[in-house]
C-alpha cells in the first residue's frame, strides 16, 4: 500500500487565519495532540517572521514526540543579501529543527512584480538558500510558491524553480495552490507533467478559495503526489488551507492509501474539536466527518431508511473516525470515552455497570446544555470521579456578590464577597479585583487558602470563553475555559457553563480549585 | 459557448438543515431573489412530505418570475398503490407547476432494504410514476437518486433506472450523490460511462459528506453534465449539499461556460447573505467567494504583495462576485494600511498628512494595550473617523454599575444602571438580564431607543473573549469581540480591551452602537 506523509501548518499558515491567535502553550498542546493523530510533519511556525515563534521552538525541541518531526519555516533569503547574512534563514537555522522548509517563487509574475529581481537571479536565491541549510546539516522539503500559476503562465520557468530545488539538495517539492484558484482538473494535468521531469518525491499544498482545497489534494495524490499538506479545520487565510479533518479519512478510506492508522483516526472528531476550541473558532456542524451534524439524519425518510440500514444514508461508518450518527437531538460521547478515562485514572469502572450509566447519563445532560469536555479534561475527571466515589468536597458555597462600577471619575471598582463553610467552619470575605472573575478569585483564595495553603501556588493560565448560542445575543449562554497551573509546571483544564458570564466563570473556577486538592490528596496516601 | 443549467433546492434540500425552518414568507422571498439571481429552476417544495409546501405552491404561482421555473418535488408512486390514486403524486399534481422533479431507486440495495420490492417492480414505478405526470401535461426532471452507489455495486440495473426514464418521457436526468461518498475521479468516469447509454441531457445532484460537493459538481459537468443542483451557501443535510455560491462563479470564470450573466453574478454575495439571514444560520467567513474573509489578508508580506499587484494573492477580482479586499489591521500596522482603509471608506486622508500621523499614533497606542483591529473592523473605521473629523458622540456615559448576585437559595440575579445624557438630556435607567452583558446591554438600549430607535434593529450575533496577558491570570486584560448584524444582514466587529471583563464589553457595545448610527447618518444625508 502507498503510503501518504501527512505535513501539518495549523500552527503556521493555520494562524494566519482573521481571528485565530494562538499562545505559546495552546501551540505547544496543539503539537502533542498532532503527534498523537499520527501526522508525519508538524510545521511550528516561521521564526523569521514571527519573533514569538523564536520562543515556541526553544519549548518544542524539549517536546518527546512519538511520530511527527518538528519543521520550521521560512522564505528563501532576500535578493539583496548575502545567504549568511539573511536574517530570515539565521532564524531559521536557530530554531533547531532538524527539517526546514523553505518557500520560493515559481511563478515569473511574483519574482518580477514582488521580488523585483530578474527571473535568472531568483534560481540563484533558491538554489543558495537550500544549499546553504542543507551545508549546515538540515534537511529541507521546499515549497514552490504559486506553482500552478506559474506553471499555467510560464511552465518552462515554473519547471526551472524546482530543478533547482532538486539540485541544491531538497528532499521533497512541494506544489503549491497558494491563491486556491486552480480547478482540479489543472492540477491532475500539471502534476503529472512535473512528476516527469522532477525525480524527487512531490507534494501538494492546496488553499480553499475556489471550494477545492480537499478535492485538489485528492486529485493531486492520484495524479502522483505522496505528501499533503494541510491543516485541521481547514483553517488558513482567506478561505483556509486544505482541511486534513477530510482529507486523511478520503485518503485512508476512499483511497485505501495508508497514512495513519486505524486507532489513530478514531481521535479525528477529538483533535478536530480540541484544535478548534484552543483557536476560539465557533463549530462548523456541516463540517465532513468530523461536524456534529455529519451523520445527523432529520428527513422522515432518511431516519426510516437509515434504521433500515445505515449505508443506506451514510457514506462511512461514523465510528471510524470518531464521531456518531445522530437520529434524536440527544447524543455523542459513548460509554467507552468514559471507560477510556477511568481506566486513564486507574478508577475501577466495569462495563455495564450503574456508575458507568449514570456517568453517561450525566455526561449526556451535560453536553446537551453546551458542555464540551474536549478541551477540559480536569472538569471531565471530576465528572467521573463523582459517579465512581472519588470525589470530596472541599466546602460548601453559600453565596457570593460581585460589583463593578464605573464612577462619575471614570474609575472602574470590581469588589466580590463570598459567603461559605469548611468542614461546617464559616468563612465570609469581600476582596476587590482588577475585574470581576478576579475579584471573585481572590475571595474566594481569601476564604479558602487558610485551610488549603497549597493553593496559594496555582495560578490560572488562560481564561477563554465563547457565545454557544450566538442567536440570543448578549443573553446567550457562555462557556468558559480556565487553564490552570501549579509550579511545578502542570496545568489542567476546566469549564463553566451559564448565561452568566461570572456564573460560569465560577464554576470552571471552582473545578480548578477541586481537581487541585484531589490531586494532592491523591499524592499523600 | 455551452449553456449549463441552474437547478436550485434551497428551499427544498437546503431545509432539510439541521436548524433550518423557512416561513411561508421567507419561502416567498428566496424565489424572488433566486430568480433576479438568475438561476433556471427553483425546487419549491415537496408537497407530497410538507403540507406547509401546498400553501408555498398555491402563492408562488401568482408570482411574476423574469427567468427561473418553479418546480415541485416529490417521490415515485408507492409500491403497492396505482399511480392515479398514490397520494405522493396526487400532491404533486395539485401544486400547479409545469415542471415536477421525481426521484426514483437506482441502487439495488434501496430497492430492497428500503422499498422492500423486486428490481423488476422498481422499473416499473419509475415508468409508472413519469409517464402519468406527463400524460397530465407535466415536464419531469428525473432525480435518480443514490446513483452512483448504485452504479458501484451494480451498474447494468443503475443505468436501466435511467432508461426507464427516458422512455417513460422525462426530459432531464439528474445523477445523484445521494450519500456524498463519491470521489472526483469515479464521478468523471460514471459520468462518462453513463453518457454513453442516454440521450437525455445529464444533470448532477451533490453532496458534501467528503469534502467534494462543489468539485464532484464541476467534474460532472466537465464529463458531459448540463445541468447542475445546488443550495445556497450549500445548505442541506448533513455536511450540506454542493454550494451554488461557488458553482456558479466555478462555471463562468473558471471553466468560462455559459450560466448567468455577469450582472447578476454581481450579486452572489448580496443573495448569500440575504438567503443566510432568512435561515437564520451564523455566517461562514472563509466560504469561498463570498465569505467575509474570502478576499482578506493578514501576513505582512501577502499585504505588500497584494499593494503591488492584486493578483499576487487573490485568485479572482473580489468586485465580479460582489465581495471586497480587505486588509487586515494586525501588529506592525503602518501608514499604508491606514490609507488603505480610509481610501475604502472613501476619506480624504493624504500621505504625509498631520491627521494620518495622529491614527498611526493612536493605532499604534492602542495596540501596545493590547487592541488588535483585524477583527474588528468597525471599532477601526470608528478610530479612522475621529482623526478625520467623521465621528460624533451620540450620548455621554456619567456611570454605569453592575451587580450578579448568587444568594443562599442558588439563584442567580443579574442588574446593571446606566446613568448618561443624550444632547443634555439626563437618562437614568435599570435592567435586569441573565448575566452582567446582557443586563449592561439591556440598560444601555432603555436609555438610548428613545432617541435613536433604529437600535431595535440591532442585535448581538458573537461575542468572544480571550485573555491577553495569560500570566497575570484572573487579573490578566481580555479583549472582548463582539459581532452585531442588523435586519439587512450587514454585520460588524467591534472591540473592547481591558482588565475588567465588563468595561471591555462596554466598550465594544459601545463601539456597535456608534458604528450603525453613524453609518445610518451617512446614509440619511
Amino acid at each position: 500500500m502507498m503510503k501518504i506523509e501527512l505535513y501539518d501548518t495549523t500552527l503556521r499558515d493555520g494562524a494566519q487565519m482573521e481571528g485565530i491567535c494562538f499562545s505559546l502553550e495552546d501551540k505547544l498542546r496543539i503539537v502533542q495532540k498532532l503527534d498523537s493523530l499520527g501526522v508525519h510533519y508538524i510545521e511550528g511556525g516561521w521564526p523569521g517572521a514571527n519573533p514569538k515563534d523564536i520562543r515556541f521552538f526553544e519549548k518544542v525541541n524539549g517536546l518527546k514526540l512519538k511520530n511527527a518531526k518538528i519543521v520550521a519555516f521560512g522564505s528563501t533569503r532576500r535578493a539583496k543579501n548575502p545567504v549568511e547574512e539573511d536574517a530570515n534563514i539565521k532564524a531559521l537555522l536557530e530554531a533547531g529543527t532538524e527539517w526546514i522548509t523553505i518557500f520560493g517563487k515559481s511563478w515569473d509574475l511574483h519574482v518580477r512584480d514582488v521580488l523585483k529581481t530578474s527571473l535568472a537571479k531568483n534560481l540563484v536565491i533558491i538554489s543558495d538558500s537550500i544549499a546553504y541549510l542543507i551545508s549546515k546539516g538540515k534537511r529541507v522539503i521546499y515549497d514552490a510558491e504559486h506553482f500552478f500559476d506559474g506553471y499555467k503562465k510560464n511552465p518552462e520557468y515554473a519547471l526551472s524553480t524546482l530543478k533547482e530545488a532538486q539540485v541544491a539538495g531538497a528532499e521533497i517539492i512541494v506544489l503549491c495552490d497558494t491563491n486556491g484558484g486552480t480547478m482540479p482538473h489543472e492540477i491532475e494535468e500539471i502534476v503529472r507533467e512535473t512528476k516527469s521531469h522532477v525525480s524527487l518525491p512531490l507534494g501538494i499544498h492546496a488553499h480553499n478559495d475556489s471550494g477545492m482545497g480537499v478535492a485538489n489534494s485528492i486529485v493531486a495524490i492520484r495524479a502522483g503526489c505522496t505528501h499533503v499538506q494541510g491543516t485541521i479545520n481547514g483553517y488558513g487565510e482567506r478561505c483556509g488551507n486544505a482541511d486534513l479533518c477530510s482529507i486523511i479519512p478520503n485518503l485512508k478510506l476512499k483511497l485505501k492509501l495508508s497514512c495513519i492508522n486505524k486507532g489513530q483516526l478514531k481521535h479525528l472528531v477529538e483533535i478536530s474539536r480540541f484544535v478548534r476550541e484552543l483557536a476560539n473558532q465557533g463549530p462548523n456542524h456541516q463540517q465532513p466527518y468530523v461536524g456534529h451534524s455529519a451523520f445527523s439524519h432529520k428527513g422522515g425518510v432518511h431516519i426510516d431508511a437509515v434504521r433500515k440500514n445505515p449505508v443506506a444514508y451514510e457514506h462511512i461508518d461514523p465510528e471510524i473516525v470518531g464521531n456518531h450518527q445522530h437520529i434524536l437531538v440527544s447524543e455523542l460521547a459513548g460509554s467507552s470515552t468514559i471507560l477510556h478515562k477511568a481506566a486513564e485514572l486507574k478508577f475501577d469502572l466495569k462495563e455495564g455497570s450503574q456508575e458507568l450509566r449514570k456517568t453517561l447519563q450525566d455526561l449526556k445532560e451535560l453536553e446537551s446544555h453546551g458542555y464540551e469536555f474536549e478541551a477540559a479534561d480536569a472538569s471531565f475527571e471530576l465528572l467521573v470521579r463523582k459517579h465512581t466515589g472519588r470525589y470530596k468536597k472541599f466546602f460548601d458555597l453559600k453565596s457570593f456578590r460581585v460589583i463593578v462600577e464605573k464612577g462619575e471619575d471614570g474609575k472602574l471598582f470590581s469588589e466580590a464577597t463570598v459567603k461559605l463553610e469548611v468542614n461546617g467552619i464559616p468563612r465570609y470575605t469581600v476582596a476587590k479585583g482588577d475585574g470581576p472573575v478576579n475579584a471573585l478569585d481572590n475571595a474566594l483564595r481569601e476564604a479558602l487558602e487558610d485551610f488549603y495553603p497549597e493553593l496559594k501556588q496555582v495560578h490560572l493560565t488562560d481564561y477563554k470563553v465563547r457565545v454557544i448560542d450566538s442567536a440570543s445575543g448578549t443573553a446567550a449562554k457562555v462557556r468558559v475555559l480556565i487553564e490552570s497551573s501549579d509550579q511545578e509546571g502542570s496545568s489542567w483544564e476546566t469549564i463553566g457553563v451559564s448565561e452568566n458570564i461570572i456564573e460560569a466563570s465560577w464554576e470552571a473556577l471552582v473545578d480548578s480549585i477541586e481537581y487541585l486538592l484531589l490531586k494532592n490528596q491523591g499524592q499523600k496516601k
